[in-house]
């Protein structure tokens, strides 16, 4: 692949700031830059050592455009492979501006968007799941999905793909091989190490393809759903939760006032919490509506807290008793019949309101005598909690991380994250199970060969060892300029 | 002075990029920095040279945090004159907040505003004047104010002001001398040189409070205002201005929607375009409150357009005629009046829909026939536009341009543009007036002395020699935080 031309762009966020940095990439890129670069030393730009930095003006004939540090980096020791010049000049937008018409005067073009990355690519700086983590690395914003996209830029899964893919390749040929020599009935690959791979294949192309669900809630933010009347403390437990992590709280409208979510970062993962209306009984259309929308939120839902005012005020009768308690139940169960597969947490606010009494009778007695399905359900756990005074509040946290299944995040397994590669992998499954399918039916070489290398196809597809321009045009379109 | 904390802080602007910066500096710059970042090829970041980079990784503990670029700088080689580190990461908020409360956690504190600014003014890297232009340099938003910048960033007229006071602390010191031999009734200090040194310190601050008018404009933009009833074509004429530029329009709402204003970018000038409503006679009280804002506004404008329609049909008479022209007349003579001093200029719109008879006419007959103050009056100017069709607009621009002394500009003379610096110059002038009554009328060395020091003093605050903390407080708390 052949890249000649010298691109430029801005690296840094648009903007005034203390410096910024423009970035020269290709065969003429040092030229360009020695071209308007004057060293205050004396010294010839072209002449330095890679890796070194050097101040001096940039200069438009006799005008100075600023006082900057011009970095070297001669190929193939640059993040593209090429030669490259960083200049970082003071972060006024007209210095940015003139010094990058000054690189487009003197011979570069603009680059386009993901393009260094790009040129690191096609220069087997790094392969195509690793450029796309650099995107994935940029826009990161929590613990998890940063950690996720470093692992993938480190080579992640896709160094496992590859020694598979090489091993795939190697019987391939030898079946192809075997074409050659079909009059003669002969056998270059071992049948028993053939199976031998392809169900070791399977079985990561499984677990890959499992990870995607976890890697995908990891990056995007685990949805959570609140079912709980108005002024059970909704808002007062999100604040709760914020402020013991100092997060911030984004605000995503949605079509109407009552879908609105908050993002808040516990322990490094993103949950967003969607309010929703609750699902008390009623013959009113109009609440049936209501009702309806808060199943569909459960719907989207990973995890459901079901939360209620448990002051006995709230509850309409002194405990123990019956009274509006029973309704929570009721409602708990609706929850738990409709959604057998949701993690369910009850969430009994505003205790701060009740005796210890009170309290020991809420947890043991009421729930476990009324007649639903014994507390005991793994699914269903009963939190005490305090949003206004913050009791509880550490517990839930613990509570909602364990749903998660971080351990896969912390010990470091490969996770996907994806979707690209996602379908790529379902796509490989799908032809390594008709592979499987021909050695059981003892399919011949010739239609073997064809599977094999569709399989082959889509492993290529994740590291980039098979691309079109179409593909690369999709991935790279997703960058930022600069990058 | 000392100041050997180390401080961090990012150096690029706020928000996702590709790349950001984030700049260590102090004496455990170097030792902070070793800490987090392992280097790729396992070289140890302190034994490296100065202005060298390195590739490798940031890493908590066995977390890894970013693949960045980090440079070295020993002192005295760097911004600041101490040793500095800059790391270049990806430009993600999450991994630029990381690696600081990293940074922050093994032992770096967080860079107040200015802060490596000032460290560079303290170690003698720059002195005070210089400092203030890298502030001055960020904020530059057109050729005018960036060359300003830069030519008191490269020393300026600080250089100048250092070698008079030298000078003068010379005969301070001589003078001073005498009063140790007062007894004896000698002078030290040859009254002839002295008188020379007075005269030409005298002339340079002059020179110097004189550009001040002109640096001031230079830097925040030349103020035009535009006198015109409405639809003669104000608006038309300033986007053919801004279409011929293709420059930043900025709307800085005023207190009332009539007093919005125009920013235009002139061959590297900010032009401000103040609209104003017309002066044309009226007993209308509301109206003649129009006309004192007008006049209020005009005040405010170093320079101001006459706008007319030149349609027949506007002038409501055929040419050659009397009608409204000689109402335009009689307005243009009322600005001349009021404001002798101002550049006037005189634009006829829409000058396409006259004949070429109609266009002569205008030109030479009415105006000069009127009974007026000729028009050869050289701060009266008459200018056949078409804004529609763009005819006349590039002449404008020229005339404009040539309002505007920029001949100082081009031909690198010193301009003051600070106002702080303006006010120490003319106390310092006020001194040195004292210093020549004094030489003048005889004074005794003792009262003389007095006297230069305070000019010494004054000269002194420009550069820096003399400094208090309040002053450099005042002056780095405008600069952003990581410069």
């Amino acid at each position: 692949m052949t890249n000649t031309d010298t691109i430029v762009a801005l690296a840094t966020p648009a903007g005034a700031g203390a410096i910024a940095v423009i970035r020269l990439s290709g065969d003429d890129a040092i030229g360009i830059a020695s071209n308007i670069f004057k060293s205050i030393s004396g010294k010839i730009l072209s002449e330095q050592k890679t890796h070194t930095v050097h101040l001096g003006h940039i200069k438009d004939k006799e005008r100075i455009i600023d006082e900057v540090l011009a970095t070297l980096f001669k190929n193939p020791y640059s993040y593209t492979g090429e030669d490259v010049v960083e200049f970082s000049c003071h972060g006024s937008n007209y210095i940015q501006q003139e010094i990058i018409q000054l690189c487009l005067r003197k011979g570069c073009r603009m680059a386009t968007a993901g393009e260094f990355t790009l040129r690191a690519f096609l220069h087997g700086k790094m392969d195509l799941s690793q450029a796309e983590a650099v995107a994935d690395l940029i826009a990161s914003d929590s613990e998890a999905s940063h950690q996720l996209a470093i692992q993938q830029m480190r080579g992640g899964f896709s160094s496992e793909i590859k020694i598979l893919r090489q091993e795939l390749l190697d019987f391939a040929s030898l079946i192809e091989l075997e074409l050659d020599f079909s009059e003669e009935d002969v056998e270059f690959a071992n049948r028993d190490d053939f199976q031998k791979l392809i169900s070791k294949i399977t079985l990561v192309l499984k677990r890959l393809i499992d990870s995607f669900a976890t890697g995908n809630v990891l990056k995007n933010g685990i949805p959570v759903a609140i079912v709980g009347e108005p002024n059970v403390g909704k808002s007062t437990l999100l604040n709760a939760l914020l402020n013991e992590e100092r997060a911030i709280v984004s605000d995503i409208a949605g079509t109407t006032r009552d879908s609105i979510e908050d993002e808040i970062n516990i322990g490094g993962i993103a949950f967003r919490f969607i309010d929703t209306a609750g699902i008390r009984d009623t013959k009113d259309i109009i609440e049936g509506l209501g009702i309806q929308k808060t199943f569909e939120k459960i719907e989207q839902a990973q995890v459901v807290i079901y939360l209620f005012d448990a002051a006995p005020s709230a509850l309409q009768s002194s405990l123990p008793g019956v009274g509006e308690l029973s309704q929570v139940l009721l409602e708990i169960e609706k929850i738990r019949n409709r959604f057998p597969q949701k993690q369910l947490l009850i969430i009994a606010n505003k205790v701060d309101c009740l005796s210890k009494e009170q309290v020991s009778d809420l947890t043991s007695t009421h729930f476990d005598s009324a007649q639903h399905k014994p507390l005991s359900d793994p699914r269903v756990q009963i939190h005490l909690l305090s949003a206004k005074t913050g009791q509880g509040v550490e517990g839930l946290k613990s509570t909602l991380l364990n749903f998660v299944n971080t351990g896969a995040l912390r010990n470091n397994d490969t996770i996907v994250t994806n979707s690209r590669h996602y379908d790529s992998l379902l796509k490989a499954l799908e032809e390594i199970i008709k592979v499987q399918e021909g050695i059981d039916s003892n399919l011949t070489s010739d239609l073997m060969a064809i599977d094999i290398r569709q399989a082959l196809y889509y492993f290529g597809e994740i590291t980039g060892e098979i691309t079109n321009d179409d593909l690369l045009g999709n991935i790279f379109a997703n960058f930022c300029i600069g990058k």
